[in-house]
């Protein structure tokens, strides 16, 4: 068998999320389908970690054994592309070296999360940022932010069944920017949440969002941030920023 | 009841054009019966034109009577946002003179056509463009384009069973261009079909860009066009670009 190193890329609007499950369609499964089908074995992945349901991935790393003579295939990649759906896509397929591990060796992952603020969300957005009217105060959100940067316990911010032997993790970057309007005519003003940590916990990037979302509405002052981090209570976070404003997006390997 | 000037903006993807047929969800359904819905009374749009399944637009103009009171409404537009699917959107709702008729007052109509052509096309485009890896001439599908502009019979490229009285048009504009990358992380190369004409036949555009496309992978000469607008032979076009890479850009009234 040969080691391999896989990037993929997703439209996660139409999957039940990364992780393979009973009595649901998730691109794992769909992964590991072909995967299977074009080896003649039974495949599995090992991704860079989950993503929820109606998450999309930019990049998503994975590594799997592949039989000798598929590995070989100086076509691999394309000929997956031809069987897979139009919303996965195989971006790379490598030969990896025989340590390397797709979730161990992770050092740091970069999520953005959308937000389109305009009157209207072009039709073409629907799927892949969050719509939000009311006016939002972006000082509290981006005073807020700052609290984030560091090494935290960020218990609060988890789903309630995380299965994460820490809470402690390590913000590099925190930050709110503008993006260009994207093409297809939409002039949508989008503000994106743009973090890069050394590892997340569930549902974490979403609670953040939630949360500053919460403040920036003026629910909570920008100091509740602080204060949650260190009282770690999951009842006093904001609503949880629905899915699919959420892009995996970049993963650095060490 | 009070003539009403409607702006809307979809997402093709997940209905049967705009036309309202039996047995299939299409977008003219959809907004028929939410105005109605609002309006306590059946509601008929008559729009700038038909689109086809899966073809998106940016832009599409309709007219309908509404009640006075529900025309009175100064947060029509939110409201009918808040019940509408998010892939279709109202983006403006006027009053209208009595005269106004979205489909006879139609001056020029401009449609856009996606073609990626990037090894690999980000999910987040699939929806919205034709992927073509194929190597393609550029030069003899521009030669080509010319000869489509100014005023013929474009009865070759129609549809089969069409309905329009005369198959002459005048194209205004007809040319490719390159669009700069979308949003979302797609670096994709895209080029687009840019075309401004006096009306357009059932599936003309997506004939014009299949012929080029079909000049363009060196299976006719440019000059087939030329032909193809003299003998007006269906049997001798190319084959009919798929629909998703088609959006109705705008539209210019009298």
């Amino acid at each position: 068998m040969q080691h391999m190193r896989f990037v993929f890329s997703y439209d996660g609007t139409r999957y039940h999320g990364w992780q393979r499950q009973p009595n649901a369609k998730t691109v794992q499964e769909v992964l590991e389908n072909t995967l299977s089908r074009i080896s003649n074995l039974r495949i599995t992945l090992v991704s860079s970690g989950r993503t929820d349901a109606g998450v999309h991935a930019r990049v998503q790393v994975a590594h799997a054994g592949l039989p000798e003579k598929t590995a070989a295939n100086p076509r691999l990649m394309q000929a997956l592309n031809s069987m897979l759906p139009p919303d996965i896509r195989v971006l790379d397929a490598q030969k990896a070296a025989p340590e390397f591990h797709a979730l161990r060796d992770v050092e740091q992952k970069m999520y953005l999360y959308f937000i389109s603020t305009g009157e209207v969300q072009p039709p073409a957005l629907a799927s892949y940022s969050w719509h939000l009217r009311l006016p939002l105060d972006w000082q509290a959100m981006d005073k807020a932010t700052q609290y984030l940067r560091g090494t935290h316990d960020f218990k609060a911010f988890a789903a309630a069944d995380h299965s994460a032997k820490t809470t402690r993790r390590t913000l590099f970057e925190a930050r709110w920017v503008d993006s260009s309007a994207p093409a297809f005519g939409c002039d949508a003003r989008l503000r994106v949440f743009r973090v890069v940590g050394s590892g997340f916990l569930k549902q974490m990037v979403r609670s953040l969002v939630g949360t500053l979302v919460w403040i920036g509405s003026g629910k909570a002052k920008p100091e509740h941030v602080r204060d949650l981090l260190q009282s770690r209570e999951r009842t006093e976070v904001g609503p949880t920023a629905p899915p699919h404003g959420l892009w995996l997006w970049d993963i650095l390997y060490k």
